[in-house]
């Protein structure tokens, strides 16, 4: 039976799955990104693990290991390496693909950014298998993305090609990280919703229905769930999220002219309350050749799994 | 000898020319485009002119044709039609790369939009030869854009890719064709240039020095030479164009992560005026993985020259 492994790689934890050729996970295990703030000692945990669930796999199949596919914070495929990642402990440049190839046996090991991973799985075995160009967007604490052109991943000329989160979407907007301001992922991130949340508080005043909730773990969902309550003032967060989103992507949209938008992550599963206004925006910000005929699509990557299934997409095809 | 024919068709004026491989027009013809509301007569009328290139280029050497390219308006290359050009008398779609080879006997012939072929003319002909991951940005009547990932010009799904003078840049500014507002090109083109110097004018007050010229006759080079000289409006203006033009090109930069850009057009010869504070701004919107590496550079396309040379560079490799 062929199976890739998959890595994914979080700032807390990082899980290690056997992939089938389905996109299915079979075996799984799990441990801890932040015990470690040493790139090698690391590495050694990893492969470890990655042993772990080679020999969990083999115990109920006669496994026929295609490789190793990693996705991670700040991978960078071209040069094999995770380049200063802010969210994780160890910092600085791990070459982590030559550090586990010294490691490991197996015939392929590759890394990329965790959004590159996500659209690379999209394609190998989601939505997205029919489209040669396309983008995936990933919305979670951040703002991700993965753009194929002519049935490539588009890496640049150095690796970080996809970085949508920080275009400029409000001329002197919210701060962000690296002391820049109005950058998209501040807005459209799960992150980003909360802010503005509170952002229509402070502008309409009085209450709302999530008002017995301690302000610290008010979560994109809760305000998506809220808004599909009918709360107005969720309402108009998650209006003003797919506004946003929709001017964002049709700017984008105009660049590489995809077939479709494959979106992802838990702010998605609000639907259409995200959804409507995101299209509505979408294809009024487009100019006329290019309305009424690109896409925006949920994900069809299973939510828990997708980041495991992605990155074994980059070595199962 | 090897020769290719390059077509340069604009609002006004149809130019025709015979290019060496290495870049130089041989002999040229030019007719009226606006003459012209019917797409077939206009075909019958692009056919004679570059059959009488064919033939004056032929007095002079034994010319080998590797075909024809032609750069045009809302040319598509992946259907060989112009599609409802805004600023050409023949609308709707004419699909002119069959209505020629029902004409011409030539072994290749190709169509892209103009900003795509100065792209490829800079690729093949000019500053971007080494370079696989760049992007064409041309500063004219419009902002053109052509981009190349990993060798390739990037055509999207529909043929429609590059559009980045129409990319948001400031939500609810100037207003643009098709009823939107803010787009890129009412601000960095040369029409964009002269509506900011009247901005400023509006804003600051007082007189300029340009003052003793007719208000319709003021160009965006008149500006650029009056800042050169010391106009502080007109200095402002440069400035500011440059500022936002950085600021979007930071942002397209994150999405695909050229190694260069290369800028081409009347406002670009204004040099560090407009330079400087463009790559100033570039490096302050760009995220720290993308800094200091990203060149921002003249094109070395002849100005007088450049769209033919663009076209015929389609069929010269």
């Amino acid at each position: 039976m062929k199976l890739s492994i998959g890595v994914d790689i979080g700032g807390t934890n990082t899980c290690v799955g056997a992939v089938t050729t389905d996109g299915l996970v079979l075996t799984r295990i799990q441990f801890r990104t932040d015990d470690y703030e040493n790139g090698i000692v690391y590495a050694d945990r990893l492969a470890e693990a990655v042993r772990e669930v080679m020999q969990a796999s083999a115990e109920n199949t006669s496994p026929e290991w295609s490789g190793l596919g990693i996705g991670a914070p700040n991978g960078n495929y071209l040069t094999g390496s995770i380049e200063e990642p802010p969210n994780l402990r160890f910092k600085g440049i791990t070459p982590l693909v030559s550090l586990l190839k010294e490691r490991l046996d197996l015939p392929q090991i590759r890394l990329t950014n965790d959004a590159n991973a996500a659209a690379i799985g999209e394609k190998i075995f989601g939505a997205a298998k029919d489209y040669s160009d396309f983008i995936m967007i990933t919305l979670g604490t951040g703002l991700g993305s993965g753009i194929f052109v002519n049935n490539q991943l588009v890496y640049g000329h150095d690796g970080f090609a996809g970085e949508l989160g920080h275009i400029s979407v409000i001329p002197d907007g919210r701060y962000c990280g690296f002391g820049r301001r109005g950058s998209l992922e501040n807005y459209c991130s799960a992150t980003g919703i909360r802010r503005t949340y509170f952002e229509m508080i402070a502008q309409r005043g009085g209450h709302t229905s999530l008002d017995h909730k301690p302000l610290g773990e008010i979560t994109a969902k809760d305000i998506a769930d809220a808004a599909d309550q009918g709360d107005p003032i969720a309402q108009a967060t998650m209006d003003f999220t797919g506004r946003l989103l929709g001017e964002a992507l049709a700017s984008t949209a105009l660049i590489t002219s995809p077939a479709a938008f494959f979106l992802f992550g838990g702010p998605v599963q609000a639907g259409e309350i995200l959804l409507g206004p995101t299209r509505r925006s979408f294809e009024k910000h487009l100019i006329p050749p290019f309305k009424n005929k690109i896409k925006i699509i949920e994900s069809a990557l299973p939510m828990g799994d997708a980041a495991i299934i992605g990155a074994a997409a980059l070595v199962a095809s």
